[in-house]
């Protein structure tokens, strides 16, 4: 057992070194914030994406009240291409926590399946994030200008948006709308099918952890499959990162084995004892996020990567017979994977796998409000360094942070925690390589909530483009989830039509 | 045609003698708002029920953000003389727009079941009335105190009471609970179970006028009923009454016989030619509450009143030959019935009909917010002199008194308008004396959101105590919605029993 480590996930970090980063925020963040990170370089748009219109809408920045008639504007993407007015659908991407451009430059199965279902493609951009900000510049001024960044708001923000496409675009009035996100926006379509089932026909919740919250699944789950899919990848890969944590401190414990520690991982800034919590928490950080884009081919999504990344990193801890420092220059190889597979990278920097753009400020609150999803390791069942859930502390560091106090309890309050079968129409599908699907619904609740459940897939893999070197099982669950969407549209006309023509 | 009228129902009475009631509010929450007037002597306990705890549960003021934390009390009333921890039930009262112990004594039926579902019986109180105060004495003072005078966040408070009594009280946990409610408290109770069907098993939704806004219904709808219940009542009674109003303003024309008309009415002050309109509308209000209160018993839920009051009412109008005086004679001899039935009444009132409690502020400040209701009147199909539905004087006077816009499309937007088939396990009562009903669901949605019309029945007559002049339609109306919530029960427990049991 190493030293008492610094809280790994979900906590805040006061020993981050001032500067190294615009804020000090939640280290979840940058788990579930790294996917909002704008890519180094521009995405190619994937191969189904076709021009789109970037428009705007006026939302109240209140739904929930009158005393303040304030409103901003809310960017969504239109694409219509394929759309047709007679027999159409309207495909509502329900934007998460980052720029809605390059969200819909990653959901290439929306553009894919367009023209199959004759379909207007929206991808509405959330509140908070990317150029939807409710208070411009002093958006995030406060925690009084970010009262409104929150779930039901955002989800108002779609019903609205929803009601004028359909009042305002001729053909659109009598469309079944079809609600898809990932990550955090399959939480906003499930969610957005549960609450406004009069809004939308059906949603496809991706990669949606609903029930990462309070003891709804175990708090280790999450990094116990991290574990699993480096203990697959390649032998003693797992056996040997959870080796590395104890080499890491054993060399911090010196000003000599400072300097090596910087050297061996090309840090761009030298290492003090201060930042070895850090480290390590970058460290970690790397290997979850190696974990939720472990996918089939070459791509580029939080990083250039090479296809089944994390099969490349076991290739360095394949020896069992290493020495201490042997292991830490193992650790720097597979890392470098991770950053530096294109091969410009001259060094490495520890705030990289964080974001930097607003999203990680948004869902740094969001996290400290709304969004409490308790993380743990115990160093057994999984290959990090202990560390257990302190709700206290982590409630602590929000107020220090935002003037806020977390609710653990809000989001299973409001949307039902395991208690969702009277709900309908909604596909939940996950991989069984994304980490993420730890607190999400990997079984058929009713007929009507489906699981679809992804051998071999990392996080939303379902909603990229479609690809060449793309599993047989992402290709089917693609299918079925297709036919569900059908289904939905069919059962809408039916509902719809005529009595005599049912 | 009379002279241009002023505006009848929820417009905003600019004509209202200062002083004569607290604050100039919607002649329309005089209507709705009515039946939360605390009855002028105390209401004798319906026969079923019991006593209770009154006790208190601490709400956030703000369930929808997160920079302030401020609470305040939730009075709430319990009774569980007949709740039995093993294959028991609780029975929730949804609050609405007055003091929850006078809606409690007004809501006999779930005194009379208790004993039948080993039911727990729960009042909870809405927010912004009764003793239920979120500013104290401050919570009328401005828009920014009553901006959360909303049912979004009345149904969270209901949500966080039910899971903070399933925590607190021992085998309470794993009870299913069923929303029961009247009126707007039977809109609440739909729109709880349609929002958090976690929460309760099914709703009991008496007389809840859910489609009575925007155009969902005609706006004339309503008074067209009021008219019918008058018609069926009587010979030549809702004819007199149709023509009452212009032999009024020929009256008032002059200051001979503004005299005549105060001496005639009975009324307390002496009218000028500034109050004839405030005369027609209360006199119209009386109508309207007479439809409501059509009881088939003597009893006292607004005001002290015979069985069938109309019935009584329309004996006066029998005459089709009478002078335009006799006319107006005879509608005082109407309007004695409802004001003075115990014959201690000295003077009549103009305000009398009016609520002079928290209830009615609260109420004016919803109805100019969220609950937008049209209403109008054509003089043709109903017996009232005509006015039309103008949202836009409407909004101004709103903005006047209280400095918010009301939203005419909200309620449909977040509810759903008529598109509810989504939903389960919802009862929607209704009587065809009770001019509500017009904006009711009448008929099946679905095999689970069932509509009980009953004939011979006024403003939710099934959920006042069960009385030996109650009619077999009302008889039969209650067994069949305890039925509906035995099988709801019934289906909670099946689901919640272990697989093998099932």
């Amino acid at each position: 057992m190493g030293p008492p480590a610094p809280p790994l996930l979900l906590l805040l970090l006061p020993v981050l070194a001032p500067g190294a980063a615009p804020a000090v925020h939640p280290a979840f963040l940058r788990v579930l914030g790294s996917l909002l990170a704008p890519p180094p370089q521009p995405t190619p748009r994937p191969t189904g994406a076709q021009g789109y219109s970037v428009r705007y809408f006026h939302q109240k920045v209140n739904h929930f009240g009158f005393s303040d008639a304030k409103t901003f504007k809310q960017r969504y993407l239109i694409a219509d291409r394929y759309w047709k007015k007679d027999g159409g659908s309207i495909l509502f991407y329900t934007g998460n926590e980052g720029d809605i451009v390059w969200f819909s430059n990653n959901t290439g199965f929306m553009w894919d399946v367009a023209a199959e279902l004759k379909a207007m493609l929206v991808f509405a951009e959330h509140r908070y994030y990317g150029e939807s900000l409710p208070f411009g510049e002093e958006s995030f001024k406060d925690s009084k200008h970010m009262n409104f960044l929150t779930s039901e708001q955002a989800l108002v923000d779609f019903v609205e948006l929803i009601k004028h496409l359909k009042k305002t675009i001729p053909g659109a009035q009598n469309q079944p709308v079809i609600a898809i996100g990932g990550s955090y926006g399959g939480m906003l379509a499930a969610w957005l099918r549960m609450k406004y089932p009069h809004v939308v026909v059906g949603a496809l919740a991706a990669s949606a952890p609903i029930w990462q919250f309070e003891d709804l699944v175990p708090c280790g789950m999450f990094m116990k499959i991290v574990t699993a899919d480096f203990k697959k990848s390649g032998p003693n890969c797992s056996q040997a990162i959870r080796k590395s944590w104890e080499a890491i401190n054993r060399l911090a414990g010196s000003g000599s084995g400072l300097l090596w520690l910087s050297e061996t991982f090309h840090l761009c800034s030298p290492l003090t004892s201060d930042d070895i919590a850090r480290l390590k928490e970058w460290i970690s950080e790397t290997w979850v996020n190696l974990a939720m884009v472990n996918y089939p081919y070459e791509c580029n999504f939080l990083q250039p990567l090479p296809a089944w990344p994390i099969k490349v990193v076991c290739q360095y801890f394949k020896d069992t017979n290493t020495s201490e420092s042997q292991l830490v220059e193992n650790v720097f190889q597979a890392l470098n994977v991770y950053y530096n597979y294109s091969g410009q990278t001259k060094c490495l920097n520890m705030s990289e796998t964080t974001t930097r753009n607003l999203g990680s400020v948004g869902w740094g609150y969001q996290a400290c409000t709304e969004m409490v999803m308790p993380f743990c390791t115990n160093g057994i069942d999984d290959m990090f360094e202990p560390e257990s859930w302190d709700f206290k502390k982590f409630s602590n560091e929000c107020y220090k942070q935002w003037g806020v106090r977390p609710r653990p309890s809000w989001i299973n309050t409001i949307y039902g925690g395991r208690n969702i079968s009277a709900h309908s129409n909604i596909i939940f599908s996950n991989g069984d390589l994304d980490p993420w699907y730890g607190g999400g619904v990997t079984r058929n609740v009713s007929d009507t909530l489906v699981a679809v459940f992804i051998r071999d897939a990392a996080h939303h893999l379902d909603l990229r483009a479609a690809h060449a070197q793309d599993t047989r099982e992402v290709r089917a669950a693609r299918r079925q989830e297709v036919g569900y969407m059908k289904q939905w549209i069919r059962e809408f006309r039916r509902a719809a039509a005529p009595r005599g023509e049912r």
